[in-house]
């Protein structure tokens, strides 16, 4: 049983994260700054800074990994993984698809999960054993939708410049075999994908605070994450990501992208 | 001048494709279709009715060009250019980034367009000779920002996948070159250039209710909209579209896109 107490944080971290990113969101700071980082990469850290006080001031014994202030008491029981701007190139260009991650591990496994959209309000909330909910000022209802052959699935992916020299052919027999492909996204392809609009979504080289909050929404949603191989993610995960609506898809996509 | 009837009608009419669209945005019809477009070119096709319906009504002798239901009048002094979904993928996919174009010609030449985004509410109107209107729930000014050299520039394209074999060494070069590329949009790229969050946007297979739209709102944020030699657009266009916020980018870009 995940504690009340814990979602409740979440959804509270989630808010002071976003309390620092709208403002930043389109203003004049960004607008100026074309693409210089700097600004995004204060934004990021302010961000994290705010959910870590937070947590901090609640579960002082718990840990907690983030993408810009590192990592505190790794090995704990409960550890919050964080990454305030998941997308960072859609948030200087100002497309409202990057989002906050805020996950929690029990024991080095996913548990807890937000996928927040501080801008247009969305919010997408897993808990493992429960059904995902879905703050939806969009539309949309957090349930993945039945695509048993990779031939009929709407593939995302969010660039095709992500993957190391290893992994593109893999990537391109998957992209060749599915019906059609969308790129750009980030967290937010995830969340499409917990809303039934998208079917798979393969990404590379991600890090721990790009994955633990994607996968109780996404198996809360009825659907599955899991490395190319088809392997749960671990704190050793190898940064290749694979997710997909309708777990029958799991073989044909993980033999797509793993065939020797 | 433009006929202030003529600016209320194209607002008018995005309205009206607006509440064809919104309903079928998320909804279970397109959960369930998948990969199918049916559902969408039947929003498409219902939502231009409604558009070319209020037009009739207002402008009998207006002349109309739609995607979805060919040209009536293509010879007319006004002839009103639309596309009620401009970005099916990103419609069908769930992402907030597509957008309803309702353009005007005037003899030939785009002197009214508006970009409406009906899902967040963002609408940007352009008026020859006047400064681009942006109605902004998620924020964002309508001014496009200083960027004088392509290798400073956020340059943003619609897919990897859209360009002709002829086309792609010129694409390659001006992706080469330009600091950074962010995939997908479609027609709201084109509207984060007039935010000064985009500097340059490339397409190519562009119909003419792809870009007539596009003109006056960039036109009137200060930027530039022309073919991939840099000459202006007409009804006789290849399809080859290259946006500029900055007008001294264009001359680099045009190199670039067309060298030997």
């Amino acid at each position: 049983m995940i504690p009340d107490a814990c979602i409740a944080a979440a959804e509270d971290a989630a808010e002071a994260a976003g309390a620092v990113i709208r403002p930043l969101f389109r203003s004049a700071l960004l607008v100026e700054a074309k693409g210089d980082a700097s600004p995004v990469t204060r934004a990021d850290k302010e961000a994290e800074e705010a959910i870590r006080a937070l947590i901090a001031a609640r579960f002082p014994d718990h840990g907690v990994i983030g993408e810009e202030h590192g990592a505190d008491r790794p090995d704990a029981e409960w550890v919050w993984v964080v990454d305030p701007i998941d997308g960072t190139r859609a948030f200087v260009t100002g497309r409202p698809l990057f989002g906050s991650l805020i996950g929690l591990l029990h024991r080095g496994v996913p548990v807890l999960g937000i996928i927040d959209q501080p801008v247009t309000g969305e919010r997408w909330i897993g808990v493992a054993g429960q059904p995902t909910r879905f703050r939806a000022p969009l539309g949309g209802v957090p349930a993945c939708r039945p695509c048993a052959r990779v031939g009929e699935a709407e593939l995302s992916c969010t660039s095709p410049d992500m993957f190391l020299p290893a992994d593109k052919p893999g990537f391109e027999r998957l992209r060749g075999a599915a019906r059609r492909v969308t790129w750009g996204g980030d967290c937010y392809s995830y969340g499409l994908l917990a809303l039934g609009l998208v079917d798979i979504v393969v990404d590379a080289t991600m890090k721990i605070w790009d994955w633990a909050a994607l996968v109780p929404v996404i198996e809360g949603a009825g659907g599955r994450v899991t490395g190319w191989r088809g392997e749960a993610l671990t704190m050793q995960a190898d940064g290749r990501v694979l997710a997909v609506g309708d777990p029958a898809l799991l073989p044909e996509a993980v033999s797509l992208l793993t065939e020797r």
